[in-house]
């Protein structure tokens, strides 16, 4: 039997809102340690990891690991009809084809229960090293979207620099070029707003728009943005998932390989 | 020569809003007592009457009987040009082939008047029996939207079923299947948030939820809806209409046929 | 060098919001007076005219006269890209073949520069006479956009006809027709609200709503509009650009000629 309840279920609506149009059919694994989830973009460019630790959870129980594959857009369709206040239950047994939600509304006698058809799906996780990065950025992430959107009005790649205190966004296309600046800030009294990196030497890359502008779509599930830069390796964008309180659920990040370039000019 | 006159103009406006989709042209028939209109829907499944009392009306009169045949798309359009806070006047002559609209907005030194054409239409009156119901559910208007609309996410029927002291909407399709459960409340505090179930024998039956989405258009109108059904007969989903002091002013009611479900599983 | 620097950025956002669907290319003449704009429509039915003084600017330096062309559409999509709170900097250099725009954010460690290829635009630049008109009329912009945007609903020519102390906005369609009568009123409290009326013969003309419509894009630049009509000549309709402490910056104006109506009736 498996078994997690989210009080915050507004957090899950979140998450799938993050991943549903960049994964089409994923699957969760759920062990005692909690729930996460690895896949390939549906052209198979970009990597996404979902992690979910068991102690974020209000209840949790997985009397033995299972791996729950389903449609992520059928999953979000049905996260839709909760509530953004409502309790969010999900429940599995061991050796079932479906999963079934539970959502509570506060205060409420109103109890709705979904059931979705599990798939089985092929899967082969991925090892991701955990390596030092050369280039660290913690921004603020209604910037970073605000940025890649903005760069996609001018240009498909951004080219991302990063020296010792600013980094430096920038895209050309047929209607001219734009660069963002960004300088390293200390404000301590809004830690949200700050603008902190973190570097070993600098680097100088560049990322097709359309993904980023993806990964963007988690900006509700965190205040910051941490960008994570090294030569001849994926970029790592992470939000991390913090509840009401602020305690740490868990983390939800991308990859994305720089692009080459072929003609550098 | 017929003309009413109502201060709160945007009741009318609400009206045409749950109507406009469902019937295209339709005839509203003025008498002493008030204006009145029953239509089928274009697809001839369901029925809409709507009664508006001649009390209600800020100035009524209604010399004589005056059928104001008209298409309700074009009659929303014009509505939709008088501001939310403006009175509206509706004025036809006895037997001119146009209806007047005049819109005076509050504190304003301007006013509008809008003409449009009256056509012939074709009208038999249903009489519908005011028999009496085996249950009957109120509930807030905008929880039964929120239902409709999410239950069509999953399948294009839902299925009510009533027991003493609950309601269940249950629908299924290709991605699932998902129930909410509604208990009786006694929100003495707040009426509007109450769900008030009265039975006499439980019932099951299925409807189109296309069509009780087109009825929940009605939502603005009012606080609570009142659905009430009874074997073999259609169910009506019937909306109040008060004014901002709570009067009562008629009534919005739909009629659905239940679905003859052919393979019972 | 030209650079002309507007700590209230949100004014040329605003601008180009109010012409850009109205005129694809044009070119901003530039001189020790300030930024000025003369373009006809594309389809060649309307004329507009934008003026921005000087001494409006924050900091306003032009060392010799340029025309700047540009495709505004461009030009648009780049200031969507500024903060409604960004200062923005335009930068030309006295020969160069783009423009730079600089968007700072107010108490931020943010800049962004973003650069548009300029354009060879034939140009001629149209004497419009100072004439006096036969009526003058100021009312709330937002007003005037609803109306033109209600009566649409109605036919595609608004017939304005103006008496002593008031002004009619007619329409007519298949579906019906419509006149919204405004008159002459005196509030000295809230003079943005105000109708003024000033007439030296009463005129009655008809115009396209269409390119009315298009005008009232303006109407986020200023809490009035003036309507200046004559005989045979065009209707101007004039937004005047002020910054948050009121004071005068400069104007936009639109003129549209009368339709000739072929058949009175």
């Amino acid at each position: 039997m498996f078994e997690a309840k989210l009080i915050q279920g507004a957090i899950l609506k979140k998450i799938l809102d993050a991943i549903k149009d960049l994964v089409n059919e994923a699957s969760w694994d759920c062990s005692s340690q909690g729930m996460s989830l690895q896949a390939m973009d549906t052209s198979h460019v970009s990597l996404v990891a979902v992690q979910m630790k068991a102690d974020g959870f209000d209840k949790y129980r997985c009397d033995r690991s299972v791996t729950l594959g389903m449609n992520l857009s059928s999953l979000s369709k049905i996260l839709k009809c909760a509530g953004n206040d409502d309790t969010i239950t999900l429940k599995a047994p061991d050796d079932g084809d479906k999963i079934t939600l539970v959502f509570e509304a506060k205060n409420e006698s109103e109890t709705s229960e979904y059931e979705v058809k599990l798939m089985n799906l092929d899967s082969e996780y991925l090892g991701i090293p955990d390596t030092p990065y050369s280039v660290n950025v913690k921004m603020p992430s209604h910037k970073f979207q605000r940025i890649c959107r903005d760069l996609q009005q001018i240009g498909d790649a951004v080219t991302i620099s990063c020296a010792k205190d600013s980094i430096r966004f920038a895209a050309k296309g047929d209607l001219g070029s734009g660069t963002v600046n960004l300088c390293q800030t200390a404000s301590a009294d809004k830690p949200e707003d700050s603008v902190s990196i973190s570097m070993q030497e600098p680097i100088i890359q560049s990322f097709a728009l359309k993904y980023l502008n993806h990964f963007a779509k988690a900006t509700p599930l965190s205040p910051q943005v941490s960008l994570s830069l090294s030569p001849d390796v994926p970029l790592v964008v992470e939000y991390s998932i913090t509840d009401d309180d602020g305690s740490d659920f868990g983390y939800i990040r991308y990859y994305l390989a720089p692009k080459i370039d072929e003609n550098d000019d």
